[in-house]
């Protein structure tokens, strides 16, 4: 297992971390800087900032900057309605892997999407084995042309709270079989982002570790579940202030040749209250202390 | 699968439903009455209610309405720091058989418990493969006792995001994974309690049913996930206000031969600033459309 008590070299920031700094909503461009000067060497954007900001833009800073990607947040959100909302989202997937291209990044995250309209507040319907099979043949899609592109895709299970308006792929598992089905070879272009966020609380979790092995293992995020949870989506912990045992799941995934970053992933009122240095410098100390 | 459309009979009363009514803590007693005149015949008191009222005196009150009991809410909380505390546990969970013996309950519901004071706001420890082994320690020491006493256990599995506070029992494959190691024989003893707020999401819900079977399913609970939830604990649905099916899982859970009845459990703010007569009626009529 990887040292990282000397050095953040292998920190990379979900840029939604700081996405509000002192309550307002911050660029991405100062968020790129003020990662340049703190020596965080990796992040993951969000598509919506970097369309604020334009993808040639974007792409400039990192480069100018030599910022890696440990992932682009976020592909997915492939369940519809009807046929024309289906092809909607394919198109949209597709630029989400264009875009994850220019930038270089290490894999597309997939949040797959759950019973439409849902997150809007009214489901469309109540069949959710439905929903996964058009998540499934979503991602089959989308793999055949993210393969050709060379973009490997990495589906995250959300925490079962998400089930019904994020995401109904809950579990390692389920996501795992999903990549079985699609991609039997095992070729690195189809595999998981474990969060632990989402996944802390499963019994199988090591168990799907095993089964997903180093082709399958795309990207390790990190936060921490907070007693008590205040807020289904915003109350997200730092690493060290909550019950998960992340330094002993990232020994699990990196016993398989991980070698990515482990990547801070915080929606949170509380941090996003505070400065972004502030926010910045803790999570440096605690990816040392508490990673 | 049963009818219900016509009838409540088989409707049952987690009285945690109302046991505030226009916002304030009702007395168990009232409770019933209200039960009794609505013509709901079945209930699943909380212990903490009985307590309230009397033991003898509950018990007597159930028997000169008529009432059956579903479950009694609850045992469990399995876990601790120490041996002391694990021995206090046990004997609350005997003191918990007792009571569901007296009131001739059909199982005694177990909650099992998660991260020794979690629950408090702080947690005592991270590991929570160590609790999962007290709660299976507990579970089967709480079994002999209840086998003498002929009061079924259903272990309720709850929903993953109480997996660091109230269970860290959070999926039927894991409950009855418990169920097969201390009661291999299937001996109706030690089961499941299926309620559908905490399992709806699982995509092995309909396998796990079957793997059950019969002998395994002691319970079924309902209410509603709403999009969105608002709280982790107190923003639970009235059965046809959220996503969950609940109909096509309580035809799963028929096709094994259970006829217990189907229990309405709401923890809800909302509801709770009603009348209970309103809340019951608004169960009995959900009762009849959307179970």
């Amino acid at each position: 297992m990887r040292d990282f008590s000397q050095s953040h070299d292998m920190l990379s920031l979900n840029t939604a971390t700081v996405r509000k700094q002192l309550g307002v909503e911050t660029p991405l461009p100062k968020i790129l800087d003020q990662c340049a000067k703190l020596g965080i060497r990796a992040i993951a954007p969000w598509r919506d900032q970097i369309h604020s900001t334009g993808l040639v833009e974007t792409s400039k800073l990192v480069r100018s900057l030599d910022l890696k990607l440990s992932g682009v947040a976020r592909g997915g959100m492939f369940t519809a309605t009807d046929d024309a909302g289906l092809k909607l989202a394919a198109e949209d997937n597709r630029r989400a892997v264009d875009e994850a291209c220019e930038l270089n990044s290490a894999c597309l995250v997939l949040v797959v999407g759950a019973l439409p309209g849902a997150l809007q507040g009214k489901a469309a319907h109540k069949n959710i084995a439905l929903s996964r099979q058009q998540v499934t043949d979503g991602v089959g899609t989308l793999l055949e042309y993210a393969r050709k592109q060379n973009m490997p895709l990495a589906i995250e299970p959300l925490h079962p709270m998400y089930a019904a308006d994020r995401a109904c792929i809950n579990t390692m598992e389920h996501a795992l079989d999903v990549c079985d089905a699609l991609d039997p070879q095992r070729s690195g272009m189809l595999g998981v982002a474990v969060d632990m966020y989402h996944v802390w609380w499963d019994p199988k979790l090591k168990q799907q570790i095993d089964r997903a092995g180093r082709e399958r293992l795309l990207a390790f995020h990190v936060c921490d579940w907070l007693t008590p949870t205040t807020d289904l989506l915003l109350d997200r912990g730092m690493p060290g202030d909550g019950v998960i045992d992340i330094k002993q799941a990232r020994g699990w995934v990196e016993a398989h040749g991980f070698n990515g970053y482990a990547e801070v992933e915080i929606f949170s009122n509380r941090w996003w209250a505070l400065s972004g240095e502030e926010t910045l410098k803790t999570c440096i100390e605690r990816h040392k202390t508490a990673v």
